[in-house]
């Protein structure tokens, strides 16, 4: 395990991307993303994924020099066509679109369609309320499915996340979550670990309830939200697709074979119905309130959504990025292979 | 019990709520809403309201002759003031009024505040989407809370629902979830029918989970949508109180001690993005591929979001609604007290 600063695998994820065809700008962007992912604690969003991007630039599953193009517009909406270009990029794109939109006209709605995967959703409402606007951004994933419908045992949904940033006088608060009960790379964590999950993650190919992780992969189905209430989380699932992949086209569930997201992105200005200072006052007050409620025995302190991913952030921006040494040897053996120069000068 | 033609409960209780001093095209309204109520399957929404209506409207908790005031507006927005008359009646006019800007803007929002309780709330993005539009409802309650904070025992939050409806070629999905695990009503129910409910409702004054329905009312609290991974309906609960209350000035949580609901309605044209046919053969298509899995040992049939209501609505329309004893015996006395004429002529 080796900790590096982040500007130095910064570097190398920039100079790596670039290296597979892709425009600097561009690059800086995905750099910025896989390492901010890191920052917020996500390390299998990080750089460990920069192997899958090399094999998938020379599948054609993501075109890097792709340029996005805008098919529809009015004052407060657009439909953007990624053409398969990196979803940071395209996601990135759509979000300050809707920003200018929602500047001029108090709100906006983006929809993207042929977009490779965006990585971790919550960074794009948060780019918006960083800018003082409330986003909501529903994320479908089409081409794979993980996710059955309530009470049946075939999948037809992704994991499909929802994530809604507002801002606040601290940091914004982001809500970033699956509609699944959990995200598909959990299960995946624990089969290579050879561990059980809890009950109440996975139906196996039966529709029986499964402690096994390798039962999802051999006919089994991931949970939607909710427990014993997952026709909620079902319900959510459905609208992420069909705001997604219907209205953008993208497609839903497996009903397109290739592989990535659609959007949907609504920006709200709060500007629109009160007073800048009045509504971060209001958002201030209200999550001091929340946090003032007696923690339950065993939890030391009342969390709002976002504050683990922020304090994680500060911290590691301070003291480094720990890298684990598979991964490491795997970057630098792609940063090899494409003639990237690796200054390594750890943290 | 007795069975009745809708038509005959929507006079009683259309003159029972002109004879609270409401205008007679508002009358209708409530008594719409909650004879649709009935027919959606939902009898605690129902005339059993009636003598609660008549309680509040003589404490001024609603004022039966508001009209709804416009504070400010843009041609995608607009911040409505109910100044606490009929909350089927304020949320009414905020989606007609964002469905007429959605029309001519692609997009609209609205927010709503000073509104007493607007009932079920899925009723308000069905309206726009047996016009063509998806709507997104945020409701948020004021002045009550059940719910506590994720790892925290001191209610901060109402049970805070969300309704989205989105248009379809048979009837619009419908998802109308409130974000704690359950409604507080099934709670009450189990308790006053001296029943236990399932682990996983309730938490105990002391934050440990609980089986007795009285413990909710005795310092305890609901728990957030999600089970094991409650974090998630909590994060949805804060954004529904940040963007019905906060957004509107209504307030969040019991900082202001006023009973009602803060809205934001948001309205999107799918004709923005793609043809009405395109949208509508998407949807279709999407929802019979879901419907196409294999349903689960012991499950008839996979279901939509919003199908068993409309199946519901179906039959009762038909054959009539029925009325307990109990409530039959209130509603007319509450008329006879009124000067109200009941034409009793079941179905």
């Amino acid at each position: 395990m080796q900790r590096f600063r982040p500007a130095i695998l910064h570097a190398i994820a920039r100079d790596i991307i670039a290296a597979l065809g892709t425009r600097a700008d561009d690059a800086e962007l995905v750099a910025e993303h896989l390492v901010g992912a890191h920052l917020a604690g996500h390390d299998s969003h990080g750089i460990i994924r920069l192997a899958q991007y090399r094999d998938h630039v020379r599948a054609g599953k993501v075109v890097p020099a792709a340029t996005v193009e805008t098919l529809r517009e009015t004052s407060t909406t657009a439909l953007l066509d990624g053409h398969w270009g990196w979803g940071q990029v395209i996601a990135k794109r759509a979000v300050d679109l809707a920003i200018e939109k929602a500047a001029a006209h108090s709100i906006a709605a983006l929809s993207v369609r042929n977009c490779y995967h965006v990585g971790r959703v919550g960074v794009y409402p948060l780019m918006a309320a960083e800018r003082g606007f409330i986003a909501q951004v529903w994320c479908n994933g089409h081409g794979v499915c993980r996710v059955a419908p309530w009470g049946a045992t075939e999948p037809r949904l992704a994991t499909n996340p929802i994530a809604i940033a507002i801002p606040g006088r601290g940091a914004p608060l982001l809500v970033d979550i699956t509609t699944s009960v959990v995200a598909e790379g959990k299960v995946r964590v624990a089969k290579n670990a050879g561990k059980r999950i809890p009950e109440g993650w996975v139906l196996d190919a039966r529709g029986e309830p499964t402690t096994d992780p390798a039962d999802l992969y051999d006919g089994g189905s991931l949970l939607p939200l909710g427990g014993r209430e997952g026709h909620k989380g079902y319900g959510l699932s459905i609208v992420v697709d069909l705001l997604g992949g219907a209205l953008s086209g993208a497609g839903c569930g497996t009903l397109t074979d290739r592989v990535g997201n659609g959007l949907l992105v609504q920006v709200t200005d709060p500007r629109a119905f009160t007073s800048e200072d009045e509504f971060l006052d209001r958002v201030d007050e209200f999550t001091r309130y929340l946090k003032s409620s007696k923690p339950r025995a065993g939890v030391a302190e009342v969390l709002l959504p976002g504050e683990p991913e922020h304090r994680v952030a500060a911290s590691r921006a301070r003291d480094g990025i720990e890298i684990d040494a598979t991964t490491w040897k795997q970057v630098t053996a792609l940063a090899a292979e494409l003639g990237v120069a690796v200054d390594v000068d750890p943290a």
